[in-house]
């Protein structure tokens, strides 16, 4: 049986889950075989895999986020800050009083800065892309609206480039995806790709900083959507099947 | 001592509140002395009381949307219509699922439609001005706003009567109350009171019908705001001591 | 060429249109031709028609609300309160002070009560059905929520009739419906019709009044939606086609 | 006469203004006699001045966040990152569209990335204080509440320093300061800062870099509040007067 696994049970090796998860990991044996659900990086693996670890919301809009730019050397991987806003789903549904109406309407606050159990999920996939060690500063914050994510991701230019021609990179990284949209006249908003799958990214250079806005639905492209990509792609089905209407 | 309290442990007689509130009440002898602490019709009672029960928040609206239309008999008793929409902080402050962020925010519901517990205390007010069995239809509604009641009251009109001349007597009633406070030409929104002690009215007619718009902020005139009323009337002090600043 | 309307001006008669909407009528011809659009009393008119006047989003809640209670004679006629709540995008896409974020959000209020232009649109599709005169008392009001509307509707019983027994009543006269959704036992929230094109009514009686409950969401069941319900009809293509996925 | 001015005209020298917001400055003479309205900053010029510039809300909230850390040349300067998140009384009370609740609501999104005219606002204050070239990287976001603004500010250390240490930096730098309140164990939020003057500002430390979360009322410390503040100290009242209850 084909298994897609929502939780973060299969993202990292066992240390690190031990580590940022506070729990021993019970099943080692498929945790090795799992491979990471994020169809722009993996997609034939995903296509051979029993198993799939589904990435988590924050890292699927960060990752993406910063593929192109780091992938191809044009951003120095040692200083990236990521500041990241999500609804309140993200959270899960659940009977919790930091998540109820009158905590979050009309409020707005950072939580878990540097230490949200999300990180070194992107720190491991950046690695690997690169070959480096990669360590984000990353602020989740949470916005009073229930769903989408909006990653605002500032990387330090190793060389000369101006938006137009990041955004080209960016554009040709991606022209094949079927759900990553990029931008650079019009930065993405939440609203665009609530309730989609797509992932918008908007692209700015400003002096020798490259200022990336990257949006997704945390419940589709963050979630069950990308599941769903994840299973089109194990089945041999159109990838966009049931994603596009 | 002099206590005031909010709970509605003191509004009702022992019946009505093993009915409404499905327990058994244990404290029968205060329960007997217990003034309702509501200024507006209670004034010298509640001066010279020991114990104070600090009306509902629903009820503060409504009673006070209702009572110079009926006590002067210009409506009738038997078939008053209250719409009330209520912010989430009237169900008080908890981990409970129904009132966390994803289900309160883009939604709207009816709930308790002519069950709610507040129901009866309206009545049991509304029959001890004008001296005739009252049973109000009452639907609640919960609303995505963390503060504040705005209650819609129908009342089919005994006699001709104008807008102009209905407000009249509504203004002369209110006349020398502090905290409320009647209009016509513009009718009141939640955001006029939010944050204040005042009940804010509005009157229409409309054919044989008054429509009555009666709005408060329900931590304040709806409970503490109007206990501090009431401790204020208790201790001599004045009446708006502490809140209008 | 078949045209489905989506403004008001093919609703109401000439001389009603220049009364509620302050304007000359300028195509009194295709007036006198044109099918109230909707698809619950008018289906067979529809598939014939030209010209489809597509109704407005109050309309369609209530109508629908009241349809079988009031056609059933079960319910007066003369007495039919109706306190709607709208949300934003109720009152169209447009930059107006009264529709900014700071105004709406946190707030609530009543709005042309009974004075709004809908009003005429409700009495004349109910005195159509019942062959009376029929003048609701109709409050709506501006919820801070982008899509949905939530009508409860106050009738007066003519006959003694239970919850269990009137949702029956309900339940058969829309059983073919593909659009129309009853319920007793829970009453609808605006978040079960939102991004549908649903009707939900939820029923209760209590004494001798009928509440009904009736969501739709504004956009779709009360606007395009319904009119691509009107398109199917009229094109004889299947009436859900490209309403549910 | 002594003047408080609360628009931005008299923030920046006039060739800064002119290119920041695009409009000749017609009153040269003034403008050199204008102190800047940050009383942690300036306290003894406003006492003496007759025209005061009152601060913008976002530089309030990032100066304010930045001035103990850079100041004492904990931090670098060339690298100040900063991410803001404001509420929609930010843009002021105007019909426009893009300030219209459905445009707003279930909504997120960056705006004026890097080029937004409060940022040589804070370039200009920082570089003052710290006799250095500051330029930082400033991206506002739009979030969908009334009021506050949470700045999130990250800082490249120069030296060695721990969360608690660098607490204490701050608390003593802002110890006799009425209306700013400093944390390191639980972040501030938006909501500790509603309808008050107070700057709140809660520090961490994570490797080499200071994150720094600062958060006002627009309305209050980012406007009206800090004037009337700066109007206290102008007349030699009790700087808190009026704004401390």
């Amino acid at each position: 049986k084909k298994v897609i696994d929502l939780s973060a049970d299969y993202r990292l090796p066992a240390g690190m889950y031990e580590k940022w998860y506070d729990a021993q990991h019970t099943d080692l044996d498929n945790l090795k075989e799992a491979v990471y659900g994020l169809p722009e990086v993996y997609r034939d693996k995903i296509n051979k895999a029993q198993l799939i670890a589904n990435p988590g919301c924050y890292p699927t809009s960060i990752i993406l986020g910063c593929l192109p730019i780091v992938k191809q050397g044009i951003a120095k991987v040692d200083t990236i800050i990521v500041d990241s806003k999500t609804g309140v789903t993200g959270a899960g549904r659940k009977a919790a009083l930091p998540l109820s109406f009158s905590e979050v309407n009309e409020n707005l606050k950072a939580y878990k800065v540097n230490a949200h159990q999300h990180k070194p999920e992107v720190n491991q996939e950046l690695a690997k892309v690169t070959n480096k060690v990669v360590d984000i500063v990353f602020t989740p914050h949470l916005i009073p609206i229930n769903r989408g994510i909006l990653s605002t991701i500032y990387l330090k230019l190793k060389k000369d480039i101006d938006t137009k021609e990041l955004a080209s990179v960016y554009r040709k990284f991606y022209r094949t995806e079927p759900f990553v949209r990029v931008s650079s006249d019009r930065l993405p908003e939440v609203r665009d790709v609530v309730n989609t799958n797509y992932c918008d990214i908007g692209v700015t250079v400003s002096g020798s900083m490259a200022i990336i806005v990257s949006c997704i639905d945390n419940l589709i492209k963050g979630a069950a959507g990308q599941a769903a990509q994840n299973m089109n792609i194990m089945c041999n089905f159109d990838e966009k099947e049931g994603l596009i209407t």
